[in-house]
């Protein structure tokens, strides 16, 4: 017998009838000879409606009591699962993260993991029972209600795989796993059988709501087996693990891409060693999410920096500059908006010289402009006009060999 | 300083405007130099809303997992009411029952407090906090979420009022007290300033919706000092307490009435020892709350039973009968609704032989036909013709000398 920790996000227990569809497919699991362990999230827009209430209370409510507010959200959804199982005959228990044992840092609103004592929840899968876990909490050891934050949910489900030494972690979500691109953009797209874990990570653009990267690295340094497959259907999900089996030979696994950039350029600045330092100190402070980064100089004395934000950061950002501008000792700031990232990403570039060399080529044969360029070691990644964005896509698709159906069916989006 | 345990309930806390009005109260009894710890309810109709998900799901939901999702409505609560206070600059913790060391017994959705441990309470007042408590939960010694069931709220403020030695426990509702009867029936109905435990037990239906009985059960073991009174005004309300200085010597403190009544006639049945047992045991287990009991024989070998019922529960309680009939050998049943049941209240009464005449005489007067009688050491009650009730109510009222308006400011109808 083995053991398998399942995750359901907050859509696949949005209502009374989903709850219901995830009980079935629980005791599927357990009929056919599993130990189950259930993570939930908390239902659909239910977590949207607390912090509603407590900004109408106060613009910036304390971070002690939001996690006191919000972790109401997962115990509902834990109570009905486990009622919708036992209404079935399978005996259940939910457990808060407490009662899970889940100590996290002494942080609210974002606390890690520190600790978790799977004592209770081993007792009680060997008393007959499905486990369900309220996913995003815990507990610091004196005794507050913390939450993870981002990705909380997810990270919840691969901890506790780890801890309990789970054969097998199943992130169940509203996509039925890992594709090569997005299919509404590339027809063509395959889902992925596998993935390595960097490689998950670097597409987590490209998996936005499929696996956030916090439970990523969890699984990588704990080696959780980790599955991502659908909440409504059955098929085969995409399969993240240490030992890729190399997907036939691609050098490419996927093609991320974000539609939503902008390019800002800081020019003549004084070429001294703390430009660099003071700039982006000074966007960090204020939260603003810089991406991908070039320092080009001119003269000998000045340097232009350009960078990319979120599209909808462009004017905080151009406002903080300003504000700053003294300080900084800038000539000027522009903004560049409706632009594109588009990335390759691929453990196999590692060992293949002259990837990003195709990618620019591939791009220039389309007669693509590339506005800014970053690299690391598994990833690519071009800023490209917004316009030009989905013929990026499709070119390079076609030119890694993306495009071959082979074995893998190929499911279209959803 | 002195320490005062305040208490509100949904409706005080059940919209995000009115959590703010309760945040202004505190801070006013704060600042009049008390500590305060306040218990609160489950926001308005949020545990319906909770319930009606588990009914969806099943139409028994398992106790130990309803008690996982009703807690979540008062958590809400707590974490809702210490952000408007910090928002006003009042430091502020909230806590769920176990955190406030509230350790019930190991029975889920109707279990007693067995201990309060008060140290981590006396640490956050000690700090300069106002501590809030989720009302009508706990956790048994092994770790599970408990609920107190009906008047749990208010059982949860007067425990922790005596666990912490409080110098005052104020319950806040929706009426500013306790009257001598239903002032919507009444007009020159009176709001007592004190009343005792016992006479607040009986009036339960008087007072149905100010304090539930448990509580006053609770407060009277307790020594604890406690008051009703409105959470929408400032009129000093009705204590209740051991010692009451006699109301200005009046027998009785109030008439209560119940206008939802039915008196159920079984004929015909043996005269045998069992009979009564055999019964009200099929009721019971059936969970028929019988209110009054008479048995009469008429002949030496059979016996007719009267009982009333709630009005709601007369087909049901005539179909179980039916059922059974073989089972307790009667001949006949027959119900008799449109009922109303009358009672008197007063500790004066153990004093003063000649109550019940009085009473009797006064009905009787009127023209109130009496259907049936029973009698506690403070407590007359009699069934009446529902359509006779107002009447009776208002005759005794005038009977037992209520009627005069002295000292107390007589307030109106809420």
């Amino acid at each position: 017998m083995s053991l398998i920790v399942q995750k359901f996000g907050g859509t696949s227990v949005g209502t009374v009838e989903r709850i219901q569809a995830v009980a079935h497919r629980v005791i599927q699991t357990r009929n056919a000879g599993h130990d189950v362990v259930v993570v939930v999230s908390a239902m659909g827009k239910s977590t949207d409606v607390l912090v509603d209430m407590a900004k109408q209370i106060t613009a910036e409510p304390p971070a002690r009591e939001m996690d006191m507010l919000l972790t109401t959200g997962e115990q509902v959804s834990i109570a009905l699962l486990s009622m919708a199982l036992q209404a079935e005959g399978q005996s259940a228990v939910s457990m808060t993260g407490w009662q899970a044992g889940i100590t996290t840092e002494d942080v609210h609103t974002k606390a890690r993991i520190v600790q978790i004592d799977p004592a209770t929840m081993q007792d009680a899968l060997a008393a007959g029972n499905v486990v369900i876990v309220a996913g995003f909490q815990g507990i610091t050891e004196d005794g507050q209600i913390t939450t993870l934050g981002r990705g909380g949910s997810d990270t919840t489900a691969v901890a506790l795989a780890g801890a309990l030494k789970a054969d097998l972690c199943e992130i169940y979500t509203d996509v039925d796993g890992v594709y090569t691109a997005d299919p509404r953009i590339v027809s063509s797209a395959r889902k992925l059988t596998t993935i390595s874990h960097d490689e998950m990570l670097e597409l987590a653009t490209l998996g936005a709501g499929v696996l956030h990267p916090r439970a990523v690295e969890c699984a990588k340094q704990h080696g959780v087996p980790l599955v991502v497959r659908s909440s409504f259907g059955y098929e085969e999900g995409t399969r993240v693990q240490e030992e890729v089996d190399m997907e036939q030979g691609l050098i490419i696994s996927g093609i991320a891409h974000d539609k939503n950039v902008a390019k800002i350029t800081v020019a003549d600045m004084p070429m001294q060693v703390d430009t660099m330092s003071k700039l982006f100190t000074t966007l960090a402070d204020e939260h603003i999410n810089v991406d991908v980064i070039i320092q080009s100089s001119y003269e000998a004395d000045t340097t232009n920096v350009s960078f990319s934000v979120s599209g909808d950061e462009v004017k905080r950002t151009l406002q903080i500059l300003l504000r700053e501008k003294e300080h900084l000792h800038f000539g000027y700031a522009v903004a560049e908006e409706e632009l594109a990232k588009v990335s390759i990403v691929g453990a196999g570039m590692i060992t293949n010289p002259g990837v990003a060399a195709q990618m620019f080529r591939c791009l220039a044969d389309a007669g693509i402009e590339i506005k800014m360029v970053s690299t690391s070691e598994i990833k690519v990644s071009c800023v490209v006009p917004l316009e030009q964005m989905e013929n990026a896509v499709r070119s390079l698709h076609t030119s890694f060999g993306l495009d071959v159906v082979e074995r893998a069916v190929v499911h279209s989006a959803q």
